[in-house]
């Protein structure tokens, strides 16, 4: 079994150690499960009242609570407690699951597909005409890879994923079990016969070291492309629609979804169950609050919540009116009392 | 073809026959399209207005509709109308689709997995290494089970699912198709290369009886697990993050979703389309209406509407606010009319 | 490499053209990124300010624009731009990706089923016993169909779409990838041993010209069908309970959601996001804007919005509370002030 000293947890991660250096460790939990023989953390005031029942052995501590800590426990400060605890989750984790290269005899690939060094291609994995697959890429059982698909290096594709033709996927990307990529966009016209559908001439290109949570959609474009930039973060179920662009490091949380065409920057944060309008744009550095609404344009740096989406004063002034007008009726009650006063002078 | 006469049908369902005994009956259907030969059933007040124009040979009615029946058809009133129409229902219904125990040639079975007795699997599916699949349990066509995943008994997991490694599912479960079990949760740290993926080293764990609905997702914990308990019913698209826990018995209804680390107690109600917060608790027996954004924990017993999630009567009391206003200035404006009469003299 | 004149384009689609004729175009791009040697379009005012920095050699103009064009493009003036664009795009789109008839050799296809003719079976793909397939439809890799399944002629069925038992889709249908139809509906009544499961005995009925989107999912009847009228068109993510029925000639954007029984009627818009309760009825040409929370019926040619949904009047002064109540507070001050003034005297 994996066993470490306090001290040795305060080395690996870099923080101060307050108690105990030979305190002995074989594991990590929270606060509430921990063993004494398990490291846990805390990184908010909010948890300081699970401190005192916490069996753990170890606690690492954001420098920011140090003054907080009281006797009973070994403590490690650390600057980033977030960060320090992965690095000694990675300690105590099960081996992690890697693939070795190589291709299942299942999979089907057609002969005219290229395919580079140490690519690990799974059972039942279908890959049609003319695709090229980059060096190191592992391409999990069942997933589907349609005609003159372009595929970098290093990426970690699930099982069951879905991607369409001719989308473009660069290096280090991982997608995740459910993904489909470079579906039809959803544009109709209406016709003489019912609603006619417009083709969707355009692809997906997704550039590197993107993650795509699982069962989240990015539809092809209707022409050019739907763009994910490099870095961005999706989380699961999240819908994105044709033409949209997605800047640089752009975080998007579960649920959300983009109408089409829409512009968002870079660094911007989208919390979980958001939507944004199509034809918009999304300056840098935006922040959407979770299950917000944005139907207009947001400047960088903006701020926006609630449905239709606005700013924070404007949302907390709304919040606020059942009181306001409470005050009002309040107020006008002492007005009238007075009024009768002087009428019945 | 099956037939039941209506002294039949009220010997199934435990109920109270009025009308003619011999009333025949060889299909069930609702109030709107049921033939003479039909039986239908009537829950609910609201539909009373239907059953004038039905032509429903016989009716289940709630008990508590008894009062309000007139004459024009055979009626059998029962204590749960909802679950006596199940049980007619049952009569009529096609043979329910079963799975004969056997392992399809085409399935990709590493040659460690132990696989109980009577178990069905289907064309095309993959287990990985080290997997336990218990007796009695049936995996769909398509299906992809990964490394060290242990199964219990009688479950029935439909085609096209996705379980990744390491994950745990008890007995008697359900899992429709393009669930996703056990994918990454959703963590980064901002690096000083760019945002850095947080590993999430745990596992879901599902125990028993459990339901889960057509591309649901439930993701990993970052570490420990991310736990479904004993008799949860999650409809489509849910989303679960790492780490969160679903008491036993509860009910979330599709296209909620549930943030990261967040406890939800036993015999919860989440209806449709709401989203919960990360890191917050939500007590045993609490109810959170349709679309709700809960933004804070909600004790035992609670129940929620709106977003930010308050409970009813404030959001009742915001809802009427439009009314309030109006009722205040009308009052403002005769306190006006005084006041100027006041100055007048 | 394809080229077009400028006359070509007008002639193509059926515009006037102002500027040269001969100008010479090779591709298709939007304003901003067009080339000198490409066509691109404006269908709205809002766009009209990238018009002067765009480069593209001819611009599509819808004709209520005309009277805004300023110099410096070749523009071609149209009815409707939206469709003329598309006619162009396919002009220069590569070619489009068909399948041609035949069956790949790992399809796992029940000697009981009958298949037409110039049907497309992709590798994968599993069919159960006493299934139809029309004739020249195109079932893509590893899409599941469960047993005694009816499929018409001419359906587009995507990679990865899992179709269930008995389920009946018509004609000319477009199903994309990560599809699930006739998942049991999500229904269970409190039993003496907690939630015990409602039989799902019904099915899902598609007619013809539906188009679905990626990872949407609709469920089997409890009893009777969950029916998809003729010329729906449904989005990714979109969640459809049992015993819906949708009318022909509906639209549903992405990620809406209808609860169970609910009616929906023909050419009825559902934007983005939104949700629908069970049990209620919306008639025919009722417009849903996006993120709206629908909880009552709404009659035909109704327009709703916000949550819980209502008129647009109704919301807009709902909005406009803010402004109300500061000025009557202004107001109230006003008449204070007076009060106090009569007061003195």
């Amino acid at each position: 079994m994996k066993q470490l000293t306090a001290r040795q947890v305060a080395e690996i991660s870099g923080g101060k150690l307050i108690g105990d250096p030979n305190t002995l460790i074989t594991g990590a939990a929270s606060l509430k499960s921990a063993r004494q023989d398990q490291v846990s953390f805390i990184g908010s005031k909010k948890y300081l009242h699970q401190l005192d029942q916490s069996r753990a052995g170890v606690v690492l501590v954001d420098k920011k609570l140090e003054q907080e800590l009281t006797d009973g426990h070994t403590f490690v400060v650390c600057d980033n407690v977030d960060a320090a605890f992965s690095e000694i989750l990675l300690v105590f984790a099960p081996e992690a699951i890697t693939y070795a290269p190589g291709i299942h005899p299942s999979a089907v690939i057609d002969p005219s597909v290229s395919i580079g060094k140490k690519v690990y291609i799974g059972a039942n994995v279908v890959i049609e005409a003319n695709c090229v697959i980059g060096d190191d890429t592992a391409i999990g059982a069942g997933t589907f890879i349609g005609r003159e698909v372009k595929i970098g290096q290093a990426n970690r594709i699930a099982p069951n994923v879905t991607i369409m033709h001719r989308c473009i996927i660069g290096n280090q990307n991982i997608l995740h079990p459910g993904v489909v990529v470079g579906a039809d966009g959803f544009g109709f016209i209406p016709g003489p016969h019912g609603l006619e559908k417009v083709a969707q001439t355009g692809i997906v290109q997704i550039d590197d070291d993107v993650e795509i949570g699982a069962n989240s959609t990015i539809d092809r474009a209707r022409f050019e492309k739907t763009w994910i930039k490099s870095n961005v973060k999706i989380d699961n179920q999240v819908m994105i629609a044709h033409n949209v662009e997605i800047g640089e490091s752009t975080i998007m949380i579960a649920q959300t979804g983009v109408a089409g065409s829409t512009k968002i920057g870079r660094d911007v944060i989208i919390a979980g169950r958001a939507g944004i309008n199509g034809h918009i744009t999304l300056g840098d550095g935006v922040k959407v609050a979770g299950t917000s609404g944005v139907v207009k344009s947001v400047p960088a740096g903006g701020i926006v919540v609630g449905t239709p989406a606005e700013g924070q004063r404007e949302f907390m002034g709304r919040r606020a009116l059942p009181k306001k007008v409470k005050r009002l009726s309040d107020k006008l009650d002492v007005l009238k009392k007075e009024v009768q006063q002087l009428k019945n002078k």
